[in-house]
Parts: C-alpha cells; structure tokens; sequence
C-alpha cells in the first residue's frame, strides 16, 4: 500500500526534460542549462539526446527530435536549442504535439514534428516569471528554454507560457518529386555516424521496389539491391535499406557510404522502378 | 521511520540501465533507446557509459564493459550494442555474471566479462513480451535491447528472458606467450584517450619486473622504466606503468605515446626480464 | 499532506553530483567513476558537465566549472578532475565556495571558483573512509574523488573530508593590463565550441565601450564593432559582444572566428577606447 502510493508520487514528479543542441560537450554551456533546471526543478530527469548536431544546423537538429521524441512517454518536455538568430527578434515558442512538449527558437526546428502531428499548437513563451530575471542576448538556452522547461514541468498548463501563435515558421520539408512515369528525384536528408545516407525516400511510399527492378543513382554510383539488414551484403557493395526511421537508406556494410559516394547532406537521390 | 521507509522504496525502485554503443552521440539513437527505456521504466535511472566505441569494434567494447562494470552496484543492467549483424541470425542475449546482468548481442561482446566470471549464465532474448511490438531489422538496441533491460528492472526473475544457452561466441583473450626463458610476447589491447596503450600484460603476474632489469620493444622503441605515476618521468621519456585496471600500459607524461610511437590495438609488445 | 512529506524527502535525499573531466568518453573512466558513485549512494543524481576539457588542461576545466556552478542549487557537489599529477605528491581537495563543494587535484583547478568566492574554505581530502579500499597511483577519479563525493553526499559536514590548508595552490588569474591612457592590454582566456574567443576583458569594467570609438586589434584584424547579439552583423564581419559569461567575445556570425583569425587561447587582445 505504502509502496504504490509512494512510487505513484513517484512518478509523478520526476518530469522528464531533453536536451537537445549544437553546443557539443567542451564547454559550460549544457552544464549551465542542466543547473537551471535542477535549480528550478530539483526532481526532474535530465536526459541527453544530442549535444553534438552541427553548429546552426535546424535541420538536422528537427530530424534529430523528430525521431527520439516518439520514443518518450507522454507529457515528456522536449528542449531543442539550435540557434544563430538568438537575441534577435526570433521568438521562443512551445510547440504542443503527440501529447508531447517541445521548447526551442521559432526558426522552423519543429517543422517535422508539427508535419507528423497536425493538430499540434504552438505558443510564443511571453511568461517573464518562466525566464530567467537577467535574460542575456546570447545564451537563450540558460536564460529562457532551461528555466521555461523546468516552470513547464511544474505548471498546470501549458497555457501559462503565453498565447497561441498561428504564424510560427515552418520550413518545407523537401520530398521527393516524381520526374517521369518511372523515375523520382528526392535527396540526402541526413548522414548518420556510421555514414549511412538517409534519403527522404519513405519505404512504405515506394512498396513496389520490394518486387520489382530499380536502379538508385547517386554521385557516380548505380545501387541495385535492397537489403533487410546491413550484414547481408558483402563489404566493399553499396545497397539500400529501409532504416529504423521508415526512409531509405543507401549503406556500405561496415564501411562509411557517405565517404566511399564523396556525399553528404543535401546530395540529389533518384530510383527508377521498372 | 517514514523517511527510512520511503528510503528504501526509493533505492529499490529505480534500477540502474547503462548504456555503452558504438552510435556515437550526433544522431538520435541513443535518444531513441532512452525514451524506450523510460517508456516501460520511468524510474530506472539511465547512465551513460560510452557512445564511443569505435564503429563495429567488439573488442573494444568488451574491454570498455569490463572496466566500468565492476565498479556498478549488484543488479546494474549494461546494455551494450555494438552490433555489426544487427538484423541477422545472431542472437540477442542477456548475462548474468558477477550479480549484474548484460544485455547485447551474441557476437562476443561479453567475452571478457564472462572470462573473468566463470559461473556466468547466458540466456538468449526470446521473451517478445521483452520487445517492441515491431522490430525492425536495423535498430535492435532501440527494439530489442533498450526494452528487454526495461522490462528486465522489474521482472522477477531473468529467466523471463528465455532459455539458458550454452553455445555464445565467446572470444579468444589474446594473452601475451613466453617466447624463451626471459621473453614474453603480448600485445597492445587498447588505447586510452590519452594515447596511453594498454598491454595485455597483466600486472600481478609480472611481479619480478618491479626488482629486475626489463626492457620492453615497442615499435622502434625500448623501454627500461617502471614508474608509479604518470608525473614522474620528464616529458618525452616513454615509461611502463600499472595502469588503473592492472595490466601495464605504455605512456608518455602529457604526450600522446601512441602517436608517438606510431602503434595502435594490436601492436606487438615484447617484454624481456633478466 | 503525504505527498509534500514525500517530496521533501525526495529532494533531501537525491545529492547533485556533476563530473567535470579531460577523460573523453571513449574509455571506462566516467563509467567507472558512475558506478562508485551509484554503489555509495544509489540515490544520486549525476550530471555531466564536460569530459571534453582539452586533455591536462587545468584552466579550461577552472573556467568551465566557474561559469557552470553558479547555476546549480546551493549544496551541489562538483567533482573536477583534470589531474596530470595524479598520483604524485600533490593534494585531492575540497573546497567549499559559495555554499556549494568542489572536489579535485591541488593543482589550482579552482582559481577562478575560489577567487570569485573569497570567503572559501578548503580541506585537504585525508578521510581514508572516504576513498576506496585500494587507492591507484593513476586513477584518482575513481578510487578518491568519485568517492569522496558520495560520501560527502551523506555527510553531516564537509569537515569530515580532513583538515583545513590555507596553501592550496591559486594561480594567477591574468587580467588585462592598462598599457596607456586609452588602451589595456588583455588575452583570450578560451575558445567556444563556436570559434568565439573569449577575452579576460569583463564587460561591465568597460562601459564607456558601448558609447564611444574603440578599437580591438587581435592578430592582423582590427574591430569596431559591438553587436548585442551574433546575428546582428552580416556574415564575415568580426565584431565584439558581451558575452554569457560577462567577458567581450570577438566572433564571426555563423563563422568560426578563432579559425578565421588563426588565434586562439593566450592570444594577446589590446582594446583602444577614445
């Protein structure tokens, strides 16, 4: 009796805040953010998804939170810190969405969130009592996303940020075109650790290539075979896979794809299906 | 007497997971299995050990395991994916060994481990209550393992995992060979951060080099100099040490002896003592 | 009534413990360093700062630890440990500053902590019962200071840790110096993961810089610009900012200044004001 009611108080109060940015981990930067929180919100759990995205790049910091997120129980508060326009005129948003939160710059890096989650809602935190009493023009993830993450966690509702906002930015997020009866252009999304070409080709969108002849080109490269699992193919032989995330993906056994194809982010991806 | 009691439901209820990978941390994997993690267990408390391992390199992330496990409390789950087969026909397993429990894939990674605990079970991973409902072939540490330690904190038993095998891959230890009367021939197992080289020499087993003259060959280079800590020898002078986890290691004060030397993992190592 | 009685004792008994380190994260040392944590007291909440401080640099751990502290709540526990001399002859300390504790080498790692907290106390680490049983030459981290912090953790005082010492080793903090009328002399002090150097030049020592012409020369470049924010100079101007910290940083917007300007810590900074 005593042992449930107490993990239930339990549970309850260890909200779970992420942390995700393009600080890298040389600096005080995260260490500052995580005192914030712990300051504001001793019981929190702190979780690292990523302090390593490449500087500025909205992009892949979106893709990045975009596939964790799912991954984390309800109510988790996500924190997205990836910006070079801080201290401008950008806004700090919340962004609602999968019964999710997500507190970041109004620089379009939840776009892929809100596409997957359309009935998500978005406000500009306003809520100086959220924010830091000296808020500096360059450390926004101290001074306003950290301390805002920690007051969330605490706050009845999210409305207490600030109001509804209906114009945040948000990006386009480029999908493959159909270029004649056989043939798609699409692009390299994204390079993962291990030098996997992640397209923006999604699997369950091209079922035909399971069944019938197609031919991806990318750099100087033709690729032929799609494999369900990086061991199966011989090393030295380029393949496609349909990866964890749902896309293609173009992979080298063992090897780095990205490096062998001299590819990288943004690199022009066509399939031809007979 | 409540705060005892709330203690001790405290400490038994938040299981310890941690995680050493080869996904380094620029991507969301590692994000991807914490959210699992604390989707089934939110109370676990998740540590990272390392998410460097270099890419598919097993060995090192046996030694990795081996080094930090110890340190653990009794019923510390260590979740290690370096797992080149992923989505192929190697097993995923759980160890118990030394009153901790392992999960990974069956492909040696534990090797060390399981040497130096003797009495030690493996269980393959059959339990699909264990899993995600989907599995896809390329993410098993999202899938696979990051689920089967959650539901492994509070199970009673880890017989739930599946049945007791007898047939993991269990790697050859390289150990160093007496080569003639005075001469052994090992090599170098690892590379520390700080360009030290770890030797499979053990220590405890060289007792005689800490009284008698010795040298060690290393690349072009020979050693004569035992020191106790790494400040003692002038910047420069390659020295032996005893390293942290008992075999000898080769190093250079405030300098990178692996780059100086020009050798890595694998290097043959010769030690002779008169 | 039950519930605020739980939560006061949750957050009683949940010790922040952050690690500041030159280990890397490829190697067992932070892990092992967890796991004694973890085994001393389950209970902790450990937070990484940084284990990316440029390998034996004392200063840069001192400078990142004195901009990450002030924003954890009173009683955290920092352990610090950038320790070329371990193993030698050189002291492990506590230092108690600004109602917070701070574990590491006698090597003046705490310079900036204790010079911006002069009423600091510092306590040579003697406690036996404190350290692990067997205590390394080469591995302090794990065998006295991850130690010396859980049990400090639970200690009714710090003065159980050993004696007061009043000759801890503080280094000279260099501060700019001024060279005529109307012009100081000064140095970088560090180099963010961004490429923005950092000076020793505090903001609000200069406020005649943001009404009058000034001129910064560092390398071959001149500068007269101070913007409030990076994204307020187009691409490819240098300009000086007051930094998050309270030190003037010369950046680059959405550009790696030191690596445009070829400089980088110990650089010398001279700032004209007329």
């Amino acid at each position: 009796m005593v042992e449930i009611g107490t993990l239930h108080i339990f549970s309850m109060t260890r909200p779970i805040i992420t942390l995700t940015t393009d600080f890298g981990e040389s600096d005080h930067f995260v260490g500052a953010m995580k005192g914030v929180i712990l300051s504001i919100r001793p019981q929190a759990q702190i979780v690292d998804i990523s302090h390593q995205i490449p500087p500025f790049s909205v992009p892949e910091a979106g893709f990045v939170i975009a596939e964790a997120a799912p991954w984390f129980p309800k109510k988790t508060i996500h924190v997205v810190v990836v910006d070079p326009g801080v201290g401008s005129a950008r806004r700090p948003i919340l962004v609602e969405a999968a019964g999710q939160y997500f507190l970041g710059p109004d620089n379009g890096v939840f776009s892929m969130i809100r596409a997957r989650s359309p009935r998500n809602k978005v406000r500009e935190i306003t809520n100086r009592k959220w924010m830091l009493p000296r808020v500096s023009r360059t450390f926004h993830g101290r001074d306003v996303f950290a301390p805002a993450a920690a007051h969330l966690a605490g706050a009845r509702s999210a409305a207490a940020a600030g109001k509804l906002v209906r114009d945040a930015l948000q990006l386009r997020l480029a999908l493959p075109e159909q270029t004649n009866k056989r043939t798609w252009t699409g692009a390299v999304i994204r390079v993962d650790h291990f030098g996997n070409l992640i397209t923006n080709f999604e699997a369950q969108a091209f079922p035909q290539i399971r069944t019938s002849p197609f031919e991806v080109s990318i750099g100087f490269e033709k690729i032929h075979r799609l494999a369900l699992h990086y061991a199966e193919c011989p090393p030295g032989e380029l393949f496609l896979i349909e990866g964890s995330s749902g896309y293609f993906e173009i992979c080298l056994n063992q090897g780095h794809a990205a490096r062998t194809l001299g590819c990288s982010t943004g690199a022009p991806v066509e399939i031809t299906i007979w």
